[in-house]
């Protein structure tokens, strides 16, 4: 095993752990210190004695701080080590200075969790950057946990355990209700909002984590611990950057499996930069594709902002399952449903058809000017009618729930104030045996209706196309719990070796040389010396010919006129040889020349890119795209994180936009997809068999038509000098 | 001039006289008559006459019902002939079967103007449009605009007259504001259901219609009267299918060049349906398409939703210009100030960079542990230091309304409900004399205080996300503003004669033969009749030539085995015509062949498609996007409402995802852009000259590098029997 590995599948199985262990990490505590302790409110170490109060926190409370005797009822300790009993968390609530002493103090009493207030750190300069090493190297090897330093910090609603200084604690509305989402945020100000806003529409949380600078725990351990906590029904977070990928691939996987829905908001799309001149696939798959693709892969669902995220949670809170994309729509407007039509088509979804009797049992309660298909238009007769009126709406419900066309049911109500009690009592009946999703969007009912219905069974959002985009989210889930399980770790390396790269790099010839071991298919091509041996390799292997001269440091053939194209006869491959080569010691002076390579002008196909790269993040992915002259101006592309599951190769391909011309169609016969699929497999074992690769791509590879292959018409690949670990380290 | 030529000049006209007329369609009147007019309140009849007392309307007031003598205080007429004085407007509130005698008495009594609110004509079926037909014959010729039927009606806030029976006038907090904001729907339900948050909000309104089944008044009509009244400063409106496009993109340019956005909700998004089949051009310029390019072209903003059309409104009841795409960002929190960064990028905006000076000025009001560079990041300090820190913000935000390199200042509050009111106080004093746009995104700010602000000058909307939508709706509008005043009247046609299909239809040698005498370069080839001519014509134009059977009847010749490339020699010539010949001839038994299109083979270059056809809404269009086996996969496209202006076709071009090839790049050379833009011209005359002319299309047009020209490499044209007017009848 290369130490790569070992780490990766330490990583792995670390991850397991975490995640069997019953959130172990920073999520409970029989005991708390509270370092900073202090009487006066406003002071953090004065807010968390109260907050423990306020939420019936169980475990025994010691203030810490000599310059009082008690802190609101609590004796208070001059230090830790006054404290005769064990402690299992400490909280460190004094200013920067202090903190290292804090910590230190927390280690020889053997405290095994702390979470760090204090900011001051590395987000103040350089300054701070130099304590949150100190910090870092205090506890390195202790087995303490640590969160912070500058965090928000971690509380536990349902065992009261609140040490996080978040004003969501504050909100005047009474506590936090407990309930069954765990949430966990790399921004402070952020999280609060979120998390206050769907405290506020009666979402009940058992975890909300705010991680700060990360020194130890990170988001992803958050994750782990909620994921693995049998309390816990949907995980939430907002990500800016994670710091440990593949850990997180495997939590994420674990939340799949475990049927957990997994809502992450990720921000900071920044452009990939630098890299992006280097290479199309660095360009393509870019930082933020690879989020994408990462999130794809385990069913977590990408949340856009906070209003998505609360239609979600409203949504998930009573049913974590849609059995297909069929959506039955009522209105109470016909444009409503027509507004709702075309919402459903932008997000894949479908409008049921209905079956004849469910057309048939509606009929008798829509009114003849309205519409008894899909999308349902009651208009607004039902709301005229009294209870005759309501009864009319709970049967055309019923009957759509009942249908087994349907998936999901999404009413539209819009005002329709008057009756509202009415129309919650009959929604609220029909949620308690529905197995459906039924989600009404009730942009200005009566707001305690809508209170009572969040919290009765039926999820209230404000817009009909958010409606639809929750929906969605919730089939997309739904889907990709069908999936296998799966494994990210990464494969055993196929040979021993790391290759090393010659002087200057990799030039085209020698790139393919290495591809082609791997199972890449390349032309039947020479590199050549001179124009004696060119011309020789040419009458053997049969005109039209290509010329290409080849060197490490020629990445742009064409600009600088280094390529000759479609070369008839000896005579013609002379005058190229010469020309070409003297283009290109013109275009870069001096530049080292192996030779030329000598290639068979290819049959017409179709042209891919296949590329892959090592992300910071993720580690090794792999890309495939329409390639060409069109790779950058189409970004038509999808990626995998590593490693590739059968037949997934195959999936990528048939993502593509491109797909249906590959598959074949009028003016072309279908092209061999097994062979563009081997490719992008071999490519995938190359990347994740040698850490030192850092990128690889092939543009094109041009696909022919069934049967006959595909080949590599040009390549890059490129090398570095020290073998990267594929993860973090912790 | 051609009939369609008159007609489309008289629409012209049409639409720029009803714009300079100052609204007379419909949205004034002195004295109204409500015939069906009752004491019952829950009554139409007996709504209106209330709702004209609430509103204050000052003009005559005539009920009409046999059945009393005074209704709501006013004198009952038994009739309208009973009525001595002239009547300006007439509502009808009768069931259906007494409709057409009502209208009968209008005309009798000499009423110009008509809403009739009564329900069971088209959209009961068959026999209610047997009525509406004998509706529309009996106001055909007479002068009467009719409002209707099944519509909710007009009303002019402004003057008290309410002849729409939309609930919205029974909103319980008071009457609705008189207000700039003019707005029409298609929908009764979904048009009051905008109108009624709309007002809640605090918008004022001087002009509501809901036109219904739109025998005569179309929404149009509406728009075009409210565009052309100086009290209104922007439209908005719902529409599902428009009956006028050409109409509609005259009163559209009238709005832009008058700077009064307009703001549309477009539903049904259907598909081309069974057009589809049959060419790329209608799969990929489908009906929605055209509305998209139709809205481009004439500066309509086009809204997504209500919340969206909500937030547009608050934005635009302040500022409805925004100079440029630079945005300052404000938060108190890190994570919103990325994920708000997120957005701008997503919506096309910039993160404004600013001056030096500016960011001296922050670093003394932004903590260090915030950011004073874009987004700048307050931190929640300001809200915890009193009078201070909303002096802190509010120099921030002067700041940066103050610097030149910004062109709006979006400021994120989240929760921030402690000194709400001081906040607000802030906001209004520096909205007083801010020249650019400033929006808050409060999501749970005190309502009072977001109340007061709506109203003061400051538009408060409630997601940060949405907030950047809107600032990109206001700057793509500005922007469109810039642009020259242009006519849609298409130009005079420049030849005579109107083309005539040959039987069974243009072949591709008989289509490319119209092409070229309109400008369209295509290759020097020859249809030719036998083995023989074929040989004699590739001996003169030189090998290697492409073979094509020519038939009228043969859309798809790949597909048919038609076609043979890179014939290099006579040998292979005779061998491949008789080939394609005898394939041609199974695939389509009994096909008609006129011959075989002898073609030298084209050089390497870049395939686009040209098209254009005729749109049943807003007539001709043309359109060009990536050609080839990428067309219908790629679907990079644009699309115009015919006539171009001067360089419009280069415009086009410089739309296209593949443009950057276009122009050249690594890979390949420039090509010869003038070339395809002048056979977009080309194209675009034909279809504007011809009305005849269903559809167009030329795939590939292969682009050559610069100065070799472009060829239509294969073309397909079709003529109608009819010639299409261009637009819908009135």
């Amino acid at each position: 095993m290369t130490s790569t590995q070992i780490a990766s599948a330490q990583e792995e199985s670390q991850a397991v752990n975490t995640v069997r262990s019953g959130g172990g990490v920073m999520l409970g505590a029989s005991s708390i210190a509270i370092i900073g302790a202090s009487p006066d409110d406003n002071k953090l170490g004065g807010k968390l004695v109260r907050f423990l109060q306020r939420y019936g926190y169980r475990g025994r409370v010691y203030p810490v701080n000599q310059k009082y005797r008690e802190v609101q009822g609590h004796p208070c300790f001059p230090s830790l080590t006054a404290i005769k009993d064990p402690v299992d968390m400490a909280v460190v609530a004094v200013p920067y200075r202090e903190v290292l002493q804090a910590i230190w103090d927390c280690l020889q009493k053997g405290v095994k969790q702390a979470v760090v207030f204090s900011s001051g750190f590395a987000e103040t300069g350089p300054e701070g950057a130099e304590r949150e090493r100190a910090l870092k190297d205090l506890i390195r090897g202790t087995g303490m946990r640590l969160v912070g330093p500058n965090a928000l910090g971690v509380a536990n609603v349902a065992d009261g355990l609140i040490a996080n200084f978040s004003q969501s604690f504050e909100l005047p509305d009474g506590v936090i209700k407990p309930g069954p989402v765990g949430f966990a945020s790399q921004s402070g100000a952020f999280g609060t909002f979120i998390f206050s806003l769907a405290a506020e529409q009666g979402i009940g949380f058992k975890y909300f984590a705010s991680t700060g600078n990360e020194i130890d725990v990170t988001i992803t351990d958050c994750l782990a611990g909620m994921v693995a906590d049998a309390d816990v029904r949907m995980v939430a977070g907002y990500i800016e950057a994670l710091r440990d990928g593949r850990r997180f691939l495997a939590v994420a996987e674990q939340a799949r499996q475990n049927g957990k829905p997994l809502m992450l908001i990720k921000t900071g799309r920044t452009p990939g930069g630098s890299a992006a001149a280097l290479s199309h696939t660095a360009a393509i798959a870019g930082d933020d594709e690879v989020y994408d693709a990462a999130f794809r892969q385990t069913g977590v669902i990408r949340v856009t902002d906070e209003e998505a995220m609360l239609d979600l949670l409203n949504v998930m809170r009573w049913k974590r399952s849609m059995a297909g994309r069929r959506v039955a729509v009522v209105t109470n407007s016909g444009g409503a449903g027509v507004l709702i039509a075309d919402a459903l088509a932008t997000h894949g979804l479908q409008l049921a058809q209905l079956r004849p009797e469910t057309g048939n049992a509606l009929k008798q309660v829509v009114p003849a000017f309205g519409s008894a298909r899909n999308p349902v238009d009651m208009t607004g007769q039902f709301l005229r009618l009294g209870d005759p009126g309501i009864e009319m709406l709970r049967r055309a419900l019923q009957c759509l729930l009942d249908d087994p066309e349907t998936d999901a049911v999404l009413l539209y109500l819009g005002l329709a104030r008057r009756r509202g009690a009415k129309i919650a009592d009959a929604l609220r009946d029909l949620a308690r045996t529905a197995t459906k999703p039924l989600v009404a969007a009730w942009t200005a009912g009566p707001p305690q209706e809508i209170e009572r219905l969040r919290n009765e069974g039926v999820p209230v959002l404000s817009s009909p196309t958010r409606s639809v985009r929750a929906l969605a989210a919730l089939a997309s889930f739904t889907e990709s719990r069908s999936r296998k399980p799966r494994s990210f770790a990464l494969p055993r390396p196929g040979r021993g070796q790391r290759l090393k790269a010659p002087p200057g790099g990799y030039s085209e010839a020698r790139a393919k040389a290495v591809l082609r071991e791997w199972g890449v298919p390349v032309p039947n091509e020479r590199l050549c010396a001179s124009e004696e041996e060119a011309a020789a390799f040419a009458a053997q292997a049969g005109y039209p010919v290509a010329l290409k001269v080849s060197s490490p440091g020629l990445m742009h053939k064409t600009e600088a006129g280094a390529v000759a194209l479609a070369i008839r006869d000896k005579s013609e491959l002379i005058a190229a040889y010469r020309s070409i080569v003297q283009r290109a010691a013109a275009h870069i002076p001096g530049l080292p020349v192996e030779g030329v390579l000598v290639t068979p002008m290819a049959e017409d196909g179709i042209e891919l890119i296949v590329g892959g790269r090592r992300d910071p993040v993720f580690g090794p992915v792999v890309m495939v795209g329409s390639g060409g002259i069109y790779t950058e101006v189409m970004r038509d592309a999808t990626i995998r994180v590593l490693p590739l599951l059968d037949g997934e190769a195959a999936e990528m391909l048939r993502e593509l936009r491109i797909h249906p011309v590959l598959a074949g169609n009028r003016s072309n016969p279908p092209a061999d997809i097994d062979s563009a699929a081997r490719c992008i497999e071999a490519v995938a074992r190359l990347l994740a068999s040698h850490p030192e690769v850092e990128d690889v791509e092939i543009n094109p590879l041009r696909v022919f038509p069934e049967g006959r292959g595909a080949w590599a018409l040009d390549a890059v690949l490129r090398v570095s000098a020290q073998a990267s670990k594929d993860t973090t380290e912790k």
